[in-house]
């Protein structure tokens, strides 16, 4: 079995991460999995949303840390391949959010440390009931400097502070609650709840998504006017695209689009 | 009757947007009222706080979709009449946010596309029970892109994204939890709440919320300690208005003070 | 008595305003005794987490107007003075930001103007249930320009607004839903539950927390690449430390860490 399986189900790809034995952690050759399949997901025209899962009892615990301390046994203790490990991580966390199709973790379990961040990190989540989630790093000496980059631009300023210096976990409905996940559902449910809302995310115009997405992160650093004088150059450019055109035409006709997507 | 209708009460202005039967369209005619609106209201001295509301079954539907598609038939396929659309939507916007006097949305039926980013706008919004706001151009192949502007700026990162992809449309007390709307009150007491808070705002010293206002959304685009030079400045000169100074000293002597304004 | 009270238990720093009869307000006494002592705190490697808290019957009720208002009796109206004032007061709320230690806001009663800026300010906060908390300064007609600093970096955009131009207070319940206050407590309760909630922190590996601190503020303003740029040093130089190397490996070994702190 590969450490992530995808299964193409019509335009929805689903990524199970499966190192159950470890809760999935985010060993060299995990995060060297995920960033390849993120790849070959960037330019596959006919997938238009991605679910991002993990096999076993947990979602995903973070970096693995048997691996790390190995690495210390190098003549720098381990420097030079910590800068890396993080750079290949924090690339992989970026390709999520650049990348075209939308992608929703579907967490249960526990998602901990750089886990909690791929949660963070996607752009929508759905939780099982009595998924924990924690940024506990700190329990152990090391503080999720990187997983807070993700969950400080999700929940409120106070609440990630507490998580990351209490290092206690926080359970899914307050993580509804908080922002940091999008619904919340009995676990035998988890994977069909999942699965609708990335259909019906599917189902729509996936050349607008596309752009709506690459907007969505970019406008949120500009400055009022900059934000507006930018996306108004995306909303010409969608209102030109045949299949907008056709979705607007079928919408005043009341009829559905005829999309050639 | 004329498309944007204003009636002023006291140092209240309410502005209904009056186009029943297109749902309150933005269409070129009602953007142009409310920019002419706008801008007549920033020198009214006498007005310390405004209203918005729509005339009919909802508050606001949008753009007008069948004036865009006519707009399709210029030579460039509607590019520049688009082009100049979104940026005349985008000043109307911002001349909300940059009016001196606070802004209040009064909201009911639907709030939709850029009819929501009406609401988000808006510095307050008081909703109806029952009222459903939505970004749900995706529905037919254009992505809300120009109202995320606003939508993303009120209401957390995976929340906005959830709306925006998937058209999907929420309650007013969801709106309330996500921090879209400030107050939800039976339709019957719409009118009624909205005025009051409205009144609250207008009772306070007009020269005080104005300079206030516009530090509101400055300062919150700057780094801590140019925010706070900034706002150290605002302060100084506040505390030099000679009504301020009659507040305070009203305040110690506890009496009520005898504003000039 | 001193203004400022400092008991130290254990690695908890447990500051105490101590100016009941004018609600602990921020006097020029008072602010040069919380810098002076924030300062001293910064230094000192044996404490690992600071309450503030005040005497009396509310945790604070902002300036001191009595205090401002001799002051304008000034050949300049107070200009110089309110500079001054508004300038020492910014610098002691960063202080409270760039301390190596969380600080902990001990909230009953009222926390008012800058006193409710000073609970946003301060990483954490718990509240006694009943504490109500506003900026309320434009009631009297001096808006809380410097307080929203603060509080519109805890709390969604239109909240943030209403509270300041209606000065209208909001209760502890509410303000821990919007993300002002972590935690609500039994007034019996309140100086317990603040003390474990230092407590934990301080069990924390001081280092770790210090540096994940003063990242958790910078990081927050960067774009994505260079937050994640720097945040990946941060972890690395995190990961060279001896206690944390002695965390992890006691993590593995199921065992308590042996940390030399």
């Amino acid at each position: 079995m590969a450490i992530l399986e995808r299964r193409d189900t019509g335009a929805v790809a689903h990524l199970t991460m499966n190192a159950p034995e470890r809760l999935n952690a985010l060993s060299d050759e995990m995060l060297a999995a995920l960033q390849a399949e993120f790849d070959a997901l960037r330019d596959d025209a006919g997938i238009r949303a991605v679910i991002l899962s993990g096999a076993g009892k947990a979602f995903c615990a973070g970096h693995d840390l048997k691996q790390m301390t190995a690495g210390r046994q190098a003549e720098d203790g381990g420097k030079a391949y910590f800068k890396d490990l993080f750079d290949r991580c924090a690339r992989m966390m970026m390709t999520i959010q650049s990348l075209p199709q939308p992608v929703i973790a579907q967490a249960h379990g526990i998602a901990t440390a750089a886990g909690c961040q791929l949660v963070a990190t996607c752009d929508m989540a759905v939780a099982a009931e009595g998924t924990r989630f924690g940024v506990n790093g700190v329990n152990i000496g090391l503080f999720c400097s990187t997983p807070m980059v993700a969950l400080s631009r999700n929940i409120p300023r106070k609440q990630a502070f507490e998580m990351l210096t209490t290092g206690q976990f926080i359970e899914a409905s307050r993580a509804a609650d908080l922002g940091l996940v999008n619904r919340v559902v009995p676990a035998a449910d988890l994977e069909a709840e999942t699965r609708a809302l990335a259909d019906t995310v599917a189902g729509k115009l996936g050349a607008a998504v596309r752009i709506g997405k690459e907007a969505f992160y970019r406008q949120q650093l500009l400055p009022l006017d900059q934000a507006y004088a930018y996306t108004g150059e995306v909303m010409v450019e969608n209102m030109l695209y045949r299949d907008t055109a056709e979705g607007i035409a079928a919408f005043i006709e009341k009829r559905d689009p005829d999309w050639r997507q």
